[in-house]
């Protein structure tokens, strides 16, 4: 079925359904009796009891297993700032993702503010009622302010998923891809093209892994100390990667390094250039739907193995595979934080998901019903 | 059952279910397809044609359907300020009533804030995502600000049930005890005994409704303008209300009224003081769970007609006759205000449902299913 069809098939269900959550009720509500139970009389122990003691909201609301998506609709899918409202099939549908991966209630909160400090005021404001907070398509540098501030002043998970999700996955597969390769991880040279919130997501979690060398590349080109027009963001990932000073353009980054990782515009990443690299590289080509270079093409040049964000091509880096093991693991186990040391942990369970790993399984199927839990346990033990 | 068995069942109940919403995917997503239907890459369609015309949220998204229950805790049922999170699982009661009686999605918004602008700004910076706002709960004179401003500067209805919705169902009572003591509303002489929420927006709506003078007491006495220590509200109150400049006690306020309505505390109407009132008074003591007079003393002293907040007595006044199907009216109809004549024609739809008028049915049983449409026909038409 090709891209035009999905298209012209999601308005026909978007419109058939009117999007695509529904509220309902988990007690019963028959008779009498049932009201009397669930509301007024009934209704005011439970209450008086989380008056004296607010944890007793996880045993007696739907808090404990609620998770708001929230979103400004600033960086929404390939589509750029789009605002809130028409973010909200996105975030729809994260929230049946969600539940459909790993039981979770997900809540969509689309806001009509796009300043930092008026969104991080409102989600502290309406957090009482939920279990934790999934960050989503909001754009940099913006995003790295929020998640880190929402963490310091709230005592529930906060995760921005387009971070740490995409990070994640794109870790495990390395993890499997180094087996391939007979590589290993702390000899790893890689690039980075897209300087936004998944690459500086990607970089921190590789040092974390164990990586010792980055190089980063944004529409300019190698990111280094001093270079001119760097914004804040970007001169802070200067200090922490290139240490070998490498100056140029993406074409000049690529040179030996063994993994690129792209997270930019399609078709940046030639064949010449996949030829100029380690033997063996393992190609991360996840700008979508265009890659920064077909798979075919990366192959052809020597790749040992290609993942995109696709689902049409092998190993697809998709955030299912993080997110909703994540929440399940973190919300069971009552974490109030989500640590690096634990999405290295998740990495880890996704990547031992693929049973035979070869150039073209490096990353388990999005269907794969064991991954959600697998990564829940994995959270949950690390914690 | 006792009411000490519902505390015991509802601790029980809250504790089986962990709350009692559930957020539900309600598009197939069994496949792939159905994944690049739902999510990417399908989904990038509706949130273009979003992007171009806001609008077509209520086409794709759950906006149209989807009412946020927004709550301070200052407030909560006969509890006072138990704060956000012993608010939820009365929220949560609402969320699921919104959904068994009216078919609305209801999620529940508890705020860590009750400082009236904050709650405005928050409220405005979350409404994209929701197609109405019932703000349940706050307290007064806050409420009736924060509902202001909401209703003038979002472009959704805005609802304060704790005011509009007992006003509405009181009303319905009142027309329908008409027909049994051959009163015309026009004539009635009323008071009201409490002075928030509910007591005021009772007050205007009865004028609304051809009532030509009321008074309102607090818990000093008759309100009447120029009297000590009078908030802004009840200043206001005393401007519009109370023509006849009475002074005094409760006790001379009931003399020669048709009416008593207590939205106040229990046992503070005696049957010496039902007996000082005009020729077959109704009485809707509303006091939750204790009723300002209980039923058989009203009905020994007098009373024609008798109402409580109870569901044990006949004629129990309660909101969930009006708002489900208020909203389901007002979000069908796409409405941008709820007005007061709008809450007239709802309360004559309710009072038209009880077929047989008697002194122990002048309200319809909460279960009567034809009432939520009922309404919603009525709001829709008066539009």
């Amino acid at each position: 079925m090709s891209k035009k069809d999905y298209a012209k098939l999601a308005i026909e269900a978007h419109k058939k359904y009117k999007g695509k959550i529904s509220i309902e009720p988990k007690m019963p509500l028959e008779t009498k009796d049932d009201l009397s139970i669930a509301y007024t009389p009934g209704v005011a122990k439970p209450c008086e009891e989380i008056a004296v003691d607010k944890e007793k909201a996880y045993l007696y609301t739907t808090k404990g297993n609620m998770v708001a998506v929230v979103s400004d609709g600033s960086a929404v899918l390939g589509l750029g700032n789009i605002g809130p409202e028409a973010s909200l099939p996105v975030m729809e549908g994260k929230a049946v993702l969600f539940k459909k991966f790993a039981g979770v209630d997900a809540m969509p909160i689309v806001l009509d503010t796009q300043d930092t400090d008026e969104i991080i005021r409102t989600v502290k404001n309406i957090a009482p009622g939920f279990g934790g907070i999934n960050l989503e398509d909001i754009s940099a540098p913006r995003c790295f302010e929020i998640e880190r501030r929402l963490k310091e002043e709230l005592d529930i998970p906060v995760f921005h998923d387009d971070q740490h999700g995409t990070a994640i996955v794109t870790l495990a597969g390395i993890y499997n891809a180094l087996k391939i390769t007979n590589k290993k991880i702390e000899d790893l040279q890689v690039i980075i093209n897209g300087a936004g919130a998944a690459g500086v997501a990607i970089v921190k979690l590789l040092f974390e892994a164990g990586v010792k060398d980055v190089i980063m590349c944004d529409s300019r080109g190698i990111i280094y100390k001093g270079r001119n027009s760097l914004n804040d963001t970007k001169q802070k990932m200067a200090e922490i990667t290139n240490k070998q000073m490498r100056k140029g353009s993406l074409e000049d980054a690529v040179k030996d390094m063994d993994v690129f990782i792209g997270v930019s515009v399609p078709n940046v990443l030639s064949k010449e250039m996949v030829k100029s690299m380690n033997k063996d590289p393992m190609i991360f080509a996840m700008s979508n739907p265009i890659p920064e270079i077909m798979p075919e093409d990366a192959l052809e040049a020597g790749a040992s193995v290609v993942a995109t964000g696709r689902s049409d091509f092998p190993n697809q880096i998709n955030n299912v595979l993080a997110f909703p093991g994540l929440f399940r693991g973190a919300l069971d186990a009552r974490l109030t934080k989500l640590t690096t040391k634990m999405f290295i942990t998740a990495a880890k369970a996704i990547a031992d998901c693929v049973e035979v790993v070869s150039a073209e399984k490096i990353i388990p199927s999005p269907f794969d019903e064991r991954v959600p839990q697998r990564v829940a346990d994995a959270i949950k033990e690390s914690a």
